[in-house]
Formats: structure tokens, C-alpha cells, sequence
């Protein structure tokens, strides 16, 4: 599909993330208005809750969009998704006739604040990368032993804690935890001195389930996807980890773009996952392509220095898709509900370069790597870490805006409020 | 405390588990009615969403209940439910002057339907106990090393998935998953045959934070208890768990208890955790006595069979404390929520016939137990389940209403909708 000519022209640029094809959902507020739910074209953000409320963009069973999230249109289903997209479409193309009416909802990016796009329901993520967990698995347990013996079986996942998802831009404070190094006699309580980010895809659950769902159904369900930056305290992990898995190593924060890009603009990168190593049983097979081909890239920036990219690798590296996932995730019968967050699990690619977390591109703090004017082993205090994604289309590009976040300084006492 | 009498003549019986004393929070319907909050007194439920909205229950930024949960009173704090507490009190004790305007609003507790008493935020499943701990890993790793390194100086946890968690009576259907016996070449997909049960306690989290908190704090937050039983699949446990912890193997359903019993109401029966077997770091330690007296029972009957108790134990066996737990939840900042609920932990005694769950009352299958009428390795179908709890003041009982669940076999096929 080539690029939807639209009468907003930034939205033209081959280069621009938010073309007419991409319609991505989010929620925005400027100046002292109330959150409520936008559309990014463009430079812009399409005030759709205002067009609702005009009678210009008449949803089946709506109105869906007089709240600030979007998940009464996420449970509304597949029809409500695409009747949106085409209603959107038809406002928004070169020559439409609506276009006197639909321009005064239309306020420039730069003059709004963003907002946590959707209520999360529940967050679960995963550790899906075949990369990533070799390299893991190695650091920990030496290459020969590096793969659990599940992983080439079902996409492995520990439920994470929803409270602590946050919107691109929120400042992440450096956690205290119970931690022990492996030359402590004993643990102590102190601040993390390994924080780390995790380079991930969420995929969002629109419609939802009651009972196991195939990978095809799952598919279905799934509303959209952002980008998701799972920040992660490998010192009190490597602690608490062991029997029972993941806890307060995960639960500081996770940071999500601000727009989640609808499936259906990411249909023409549907691409497969890479070869089994071995077959999965049938439950878990994909009827067709159900990874996307979105180039990612992480970025690292000093307090007052130069950005570095520090990893550039492809979500299509992922050995589980996201309806594999969720089609795991229900095999028990678990209820899966509107505004479950999946993150996919860390994204690394084959190489060095293309490592989606500092604990692999540092090799645990070992082998400390360069960044504009110094070098990093982990995150150190007030460096902003950005992730970005994009599709090349055929004439445009889809993006997800930066999913960023500046680390602030542990609390001289965490238990002193201030 | 002695017992507060009441006019409604049957809480006042000793051995009672709803005297004037409890006043535990449900949610009930009757015939048609939708569901509403109410609070049990004797063989009653006092309706007191009737009573706030006849103007005889003023709470202090009321209403808060005309909706069907406790939401609203548990994050109120504090103040409200000490205000909600004197006053149903005064309304219900023996010669109250409103007594006549009260009776209209009980409902015989034979006549009502009851209803998950609130909406769970998030659910938490902790592994705290010392014995259940000691058992599970004798059998997984040897006595030797059955505690994890970790185990005596945090209450280790996972997180849990609240869509899963039901009220008492719900039944439960045996679920489905992938799994690998030890005997097996390959994993294979299969109903659960080792299917299981947890005794455990669950805090309800009332007042939110967003930071991390003492444990006195934490403590403060507990809005109050319910009985919980952690449907465990241990086939599905034993081959997803590791590196990260349970997924599926617990999603199938929690149970909890119909009613919420007040922190307030569990007061006389304070008691302290164990010994300490190696000090605690500051920020784990309890200001005071905060585990409870709380006899638990769990007991097993065959369909058309007759009820076996296959386990008697005490909450305070536990070794850490819910507050302790909570604490420990937020160490990293993670911002904790009303409606959170956190599980305690299996709660097995030092003695063979103190076990909580049916892997140790059957040793892993290898000991299968005596119920009446046969044996038991694992839940079998149509078997019921019931947690009971009960806490002996001086002339009165604490009783939290039984939480029980019946298993349900398979479905043939988990694709095929019926």
C-alpha cells in the first residue's frame, strides 16, 4: 500500500512517523484542558473526542471517546477499529469535504503534553528473544546451558506489576532494594548500581477472552502495539530472582510510547517468525506471518551531552510473536481482559550492535562500551534512554514516537518522605 | 474484648462466626436485586447500602456504598472504617434506640447469592511460609538446600494475575497446558494431572501509596483478610517455572473468601512471626506483634461423598507478616493500590497433618492420604475444596465464611466453544 495522501501536508513527508496510514491512538492535553483522546497526523494531534462530540465521527455503540483512554474503543472490537480507520481516512484525505469542519480540532504537537494512552489492565512480559536469552543465559549459566530447557517450547513470561507503567517522559527514580553481590557475605539494603533498560514491544489486548484462545484468535484481540522499555535493577534481580522469578527488580517502572500504532497500519510488515528448532506443539503454531518488520534503535544522552545510538536491531528477531504469546497466556483458561499490556521480552539481533539491553551490550558490566564522550557498563544517574521504531513503507514511514525517560537519583532515604 | 451483644440474637452465640465483633464485608444479591454491599451479623446480611442510602450510615465523604464492591470504603482509610465500624455497632448492639429501623434492612444470609467482595487491583502470591518452603524444596532439591539463598531475609513473591481470582462457590474448571513428566521425551498439551490446592491467607490493600513504606506503614494500609486457595497445576508449574517463576500453572482461578474480615476485627488475636533464624535488614523488621491467631482447616469431599479434613493449621505459622510482605512489595517504589491483594503463602505446620496443599500431604504424589472412602495424590474431578478460618475471642468466634470450589472436569477439547 503506498502513502494515503492527506490534506494535513507534514503528514506527506516520506520521512514523517504519523502519515495518514498510521493513525496512531494516544491521549493528549494542552494548556489547562483535561486529557482526552487524540489521533497524531502529522504535526498534529486530531482532538477525535471533539469530533465525537460534533457528530463528525459517529462510532457503533459510541460514544467511545468521551473518556481520556482509549479503552472502550480497545473492548469494542475489530468492527469499532476499522469503522474508525475509515471514518479517519475519509476526514483526513487530500480533498476531503469535511475538511473546513475537521481543522479547528487539529492542535500542533509541539503545544501538547502526552498522556498514558490506556488504563492498563494487567502487564505480563515476556522473554522471547532467542538473542537476548542466549546471551543471558550465557552470562549466566555458561553457553552450553544457556536456554532453558522450556524456551524452544512455549514463550516463557512472568506477570509484571501494571501500577508501574508510565508514558514516555515520566522521570524514572533509581530504585532501593534488597540486594547481595556475589562477593557479599550478606545482602544489604541500598540503591540499585546496575539499572538497566530492556529494548521490548507491548502489544495491547483490545477484545477480551474467557477461556484458552488459538494463536489466530489471539491475533484477532490484539489492538495495537508500542514500544516499552522495561527498566529492570539487575542487582536486586540477580537477588530475589531464584525460585519464584522477576519481583522489585521490574516494578520501578516500565515506559511506553505515547501512541499505540492500531494493527492494521502495521499489516503490510507482517512478517514470520524464524524457523522452529524445533516444531511447536499445535496450539502454539501461527497460521501466517504475525511479526512486524519495525526497525528499532536505543539511544543513550548524557546529562548535558550528545545522544548516542547505542543498539539498532528489528522486532522481526523475536522467536515468539505476540499472538503466540497471548495464546499461551490463555492455555490455562486465564482470563485476558481489555488493556492487557504484553511486553514481548528483550529485543537483540545477532550482533553486538543490535543488543537490546545494557547488561548484554556491557557483557554483565565487563566489557564497559562507548558512548559520546565516555563509555557506560549501566545506567548512571540522569542519562535519558530513548527508544525508537519504524516501518518503511512504500513512500512513508509508521512511528511510535519516543519512548523515553531520564533516570533521577535515588532518595538520600527512601522512607523519608519529602 | 468479650463479645458485643447484639439484638440479632443468633450472633451472639459462641460459637458463631459473624458475632457483633466481626461485621465482615461481602457483596449479596437476593432474588432479582443486583448486587450490593452488606455486612454479615448472625445469620444475616445487613444491607448496608440500604442503610447509608435511608440515611442511617453517614460516612464521611459518602456515599461510598451505592456501588457493588468495597472499593470505595478501602480507600477511604482509616478514619472511615474505625466511623463505619462504631457505627454499624451502634446500630446493631443489644438496645440500640434504631433497632427498628435497622431489622427491615437484614436479609437471612440462606436467601442471598454472594459476590467477589471487591475489585482486585492486582494480586500478588507470596511464598512465606517455612515449612511449606522446607517441604516443597526437600522434594524439589533435597533437604540440604530445599530454602533458597533469599529465603530468610526477604519474603520472596511473584505476581499474580488478578483476572483469575473468584469468590467462593465458583466453579473451577480443570485446566489445560503444556507439561513434560519427568518420564517424558517431549513436552505434550494435556488437562492437568497433578491439579492442587494452597491453604492460604490473602491482605487486602485499602489505602494506596506510591513510594516505599515501613512495615508499620504497610500494616496501617491492610483494609483486612480474606481466606485464599491458590489453584495450583503442578505439572504445568514443574515445566514452565524456571527461570520465571509460576505463569499458568496459577491462572486457572484463585478462590477467596466471600468476606473481607476487618483488620480491626482480627486486633485481640495479634501475635508475632516466629523466631528470626537470621536477623532481618531494618527495613523488614516489625515495629510489633502483626501476624494472627487464626485456626485454618481444609477439608476434601468426593462428590456424593463425605467431607474429609485433610489439613489443620494455624496462620501464625507464617514466618513473614502480611505487612512485611507489602513492604517488601514497595521497596522499589512500586505504586501499590486499593484492591491490591497480596496471598500469604501456602500455610503448612511443623506436623504431617498441618500440610497445606496436597503435594505435601501426599509428598508429591508418592503418599497418597487417607480421605473417607479412598485416597487422594491430587484433586480429582468433582472433588470440593473448602478453606475455613477462625479466630476464638473470649465468647466469640471470628469466621471468614467458607471458601470452597468445586473442580470441574476438562473440557475435551479447550478450542472447541460449547
Amino acid at each position: 500500500m503506498p502513502l494515503i495522501r492527506s490534506w494535513v501536508q507534514s503528514a506527506n513527508a516520506p520521512d514523517h512517523p504519523f502519515p495518514l496510514n498510521n493513525l496512531p491512538c494516544g491521549v493528549f492535553s494542552s494548556s489547562a484542558d483535561e486529557p482526552r483522546c487524540g489521533v497524531a497526523i502529522g504535526d498534529f494531534v486530531l482532538d477525535v473526542a471533539a469530533l465525537e462530540e460534533a457528530g463528525l465521527l459517529a462510532l457503533p455503540d459510541g460514544p467511545l471517546l468521551d473518556v481520556p483512554f482509549w479503552n472502550d474503543v480497545m473492548e469494542a472490537g475489530p468492527d469499532v477499529w476499522s469503522a474508525l480507520r475509515s471514518r479517519l481516512t475519509a476526514l483526513l484525505a487530500e480533498g476531503a469535504a469535511d475538511r473546513a469542519a475537521v481543522e479547528p480540532c487539529l492542535v500542533p504537537l509541539a503545544d501538547v503534553t502526552l498522556h498514558m494512552p490506556f488504563l492498563v489492565s494487567e502487564y505480563t512480559d515476556f522473554y522471547a528473544g532467542r538473542h537476548h536469552a542466549f546471551n543471558v543465559g550465557t552470562m549466566f549459566r555458561g553457553a552450553e546451558n544457556a536456554l532453558p530447557p522450556n524456551w524452544l517450547h512455549i514463550p516463557i513470561g512472568y506477570n509484571g506489576r501494571a501500577s508501574s507503567v508510565v508514558v514516555s517522559g515520566t522521570e524514572v527514580r533509581r530504585p532501593w532494594g534488597q540486594l547481595k553481590g556475589p562477593n557479599d557475605d550478606a545482602p544489604r539494603f541500598a540503591p540499585s548500581a546496575r539499572f538497566d533498560i530492556e529494548l521490548e514491544m507491548g502489544a495491547v489486548v483490545g477484545t477480551p477472552s474467557d477461556g484458552p484462545v488459538t494463536v489466530a484468535e489471539a491475533d484477532a484481540m490484539i489492538f495495537g502495539y508500542v514500544l516499552l522499555n522495561d527498566w529492570s535493577a539487575r542487582d536486586i534481580q540477580a537477588w530475589e530472582y531464584q525460585p519464584l522469578g522477576p519481583f522489585q527488580a521490574k516494578a520501578t517502572a516500565t515506559t511506553i510510547s505515547p501512541w499505540i500504532v492500531m494493527r492494521a497500519a502495521l499489516e503490510p510488515f507482517r512478517t514470520p517468525t524464524p524457523p522452529r528448532e524445533v516444531p511447536l506443539l499445535p496450539h502454539l503454531q501461527e497460521p501466517g506471518p504475525m511479526l512486524y518488520d519495525i526497525a528499532l534503535e536505543v539511544s543513550l544522552t548524557p546529562e548535558g551531552g550528545t545522544e548516542t545510538v547505542i543498539s539498532r536491531t528489528n522486532y522481526a528477531e523475536m522467536y515468539y510473536s505476540a499472538a503466540q504469546q497471548l495464546a499461551q497466556h490463555s492455555t490455562c483458561g486465564c482470563p485476558m481482559n481489555t488493556g492487557d499490556l504484553l511486553g514481548s521480552g528483550t529485543i537483540s539481533g545477532p550482533t553486538k550492535e543490535s543488543r537490546g539491553s545494557l547488561l548484554e551490550l556491557s557483557w554483565g558490566g565487563k566489557e564497559p562500551f562507548a558512548i559520546a564522550g565516555g563509555t557506560r557498563s549501566f545506567v548512571e544517574d540522569n542519562d535519558t534512554l530513548t527508544l525508537r521504531g519504524r516501518c518503511k513503507g512504500d513512500g512513508y514511514t509508521i512511528g511510535f514516537g519516543d519512548c523515553t525517560g531520564r533516570v533521577i537519583p535515588a532518595l538520600a532515604d527512601p522512607y523519608k518522605r519529602t
